[in-house]
């Protein structure tokens, strides 16, 4: 069965999908995109990642095409039409087309593109949660606004691929000696004294949505936090790492460049972190009145550093 | 009257050339590209492009879907058909659709998607070539690979959008202190002694078939060379600035920041090459038995510093 997708207004099967080769997403990647997850059929932590839009879209002069809330309307339509139990929600917004091709941007006649698709996948018992994964270190050739979620992704593309050229599963980027991030998810190791270390918020890196939730419950649970560049080097010495993600939500790290991690297993904070954000996220999916007490909780808190 | 575009092996109106929304290239970024301009409907330096074509597929590891000889034949088609005098013509070929998204690689089975379209344009007597261009500097944000010519142009949008809203016409980008090349072209300077000096080819900066060809014809003019960094306070200092690529060949710069660049005038290091440049390119232009001599006279020498 086709999957039913979203452009521009209307909801279309997947193979019938088709943008012009005049969009400047296509030419220029000149768009930028997000991706919630799904579980239960309910949007996880969608606020945060319709905040993190509108700040891509500002940052680039692009328009949202419709509301933020016809975005979520749009969301869970798609949801609907495709029975999506578990997985998640593409979307992205391109400058639109011109008609042409020219670098400067076009006049506000031109519409941004917006499309939309589900992707179902296993995120609750992925096997790569509970083995872990093994990831190598490789240079970040990225350009220098990473804060800004665009698709100029062939960077990333690159980096995921030759990680699975060399059978593992993902790269950790480096810039400068120390770690950026992951190919698509943030980094974090936990150092023999158990300390939480991740890098700081900059145009370095995105500004994961669930690294943040998983900040703020680390902190409940009484976890020391550094927000600091760490190294290759002191990531191999550590206890234990693990990446961050919409929709992997946490997955141990327990190789790094050929060297186990700790003890080569999932780590107990990772593991820890993974089953309380899960929790509140679950909690979330399961509540069928409508209410979303996890993002509600957060959502006064919900602000993207700048 | 609508263009006639070649999209995946069938010429079509423009108004119908769509491609999928899981192509790489709207996803990812995922997608390489030429210009190749046209004189009196013929193509200029063409050998240059297809070459450079094929080293930035082979360093993304996407095959060529058609040969060489291929595109070629559908270029002058495209030529024909929309009977193209003078302008340019935009090749794209992304590593196509899986009909999903992933940021490995797809198999061998998903062919890479290939687009050709026409533009007309006056490329000998533009106004910007005998005025000259003003350009602001603006920091280089790309990524690190700006050797392979991909579709990722968001940043160099983002300098020449700047430019434009400061009524300027381009913008000259800078990295640790030095320009790097114009958001679409590569930069020279003219010093006051008379040295004519361009960047070095690395992958900092786009190996231009244009710029192989003037440093070529400036030897030959005996005019000094020296391939070095320099900044945007001795470009203020110059005697000349002007910049290449392939459907501007070379347009004088005469403001950078605000400041007259020598006279305020085009200068005549600038404008002597830009009109050999052009005498060989419309000697080749005018040949109707099909031979060209100004291509194959430089295709022996024509390989692509790595």
């Amino acid at each position: 069965m086709q999957r039913i997708v979203y452009l521009d207004g209307q909801y279309i099967n997947e193979n019938d999908a088709k943008i012009s080769i005049f969009d400047r997403g296509f030419l220029f990647g000149d768009a930028v995109y997000e991706v919630t997850a799904v579980i239960n059929g309910k949007l996880i932590e969608n606020e945060g990642h319709m905040l993190r839009l509108q700040r891509s879209c500002s940052e680039l002069q692009i328009a949202l095409p419709v509301t933020v809330e016809e975005i979520t309307s749009i969301q869970e339509e798609l949801i609907k039409s495709n029975q999506l139990d578990e997985g998640g929600i593409y979307l992205q917004i391109s400058r639109g087309s011109a008609g042409d091709r020219d670098f400067g941007y076009p006049g506000a006649d031109v519409k941004p593109t917006l499309v939309l698709f589900t992707q179902a996948r296993d995120l609750l018992n992925s096997p790569k949660a509970t083995k872990g994964i093994k990831v190598i270190t490789t240079e970040d050739i990225r350009w220098k606004r990473r804060d800004i979620k665009t698709v100029g992704l062939l960077a990333p593309c690159m980096a995921k691929q030759g990680a699975l050229d060399k059978h593992v599963d993902d790269a950790w980027l480096v810039e400068d000696g120390y770690i950026t991030e992951g190919s698509s998810n943030n980094a974090y190791i936990v150092t023999t004294e158990g300390v939480l270390v991740t890098r700081p918020l900059s145009n370095d890196i995105l500004h994961g949505i669930t690294r943040k939730a998983l900040l703020e419950l680390a902190e409940k649970e009484k976890i020391k936090i550094e927000e600091r560049l760490f190294t290759a080097e002191e990531a191999y010495q550590a206890n234990e790492a693990f990446v961050s993600s919409a929709t992997t939500f946490v997955w141990p790290v327990i190789e790094i460049d050929g060297k186990k991690i700790g003890s080569g297993k999932p780590g107990t904070v990772a593991m820890k972190l993974r089953e309380i954000y899960i929790e509140l996220a679950t909690q979330t999916a399961e509540l069928k009145d409508g209410s979303k007490p996890f993002n509600k909780e957060r959502l006064d808190t919900q602000r993207l550093a700048i």
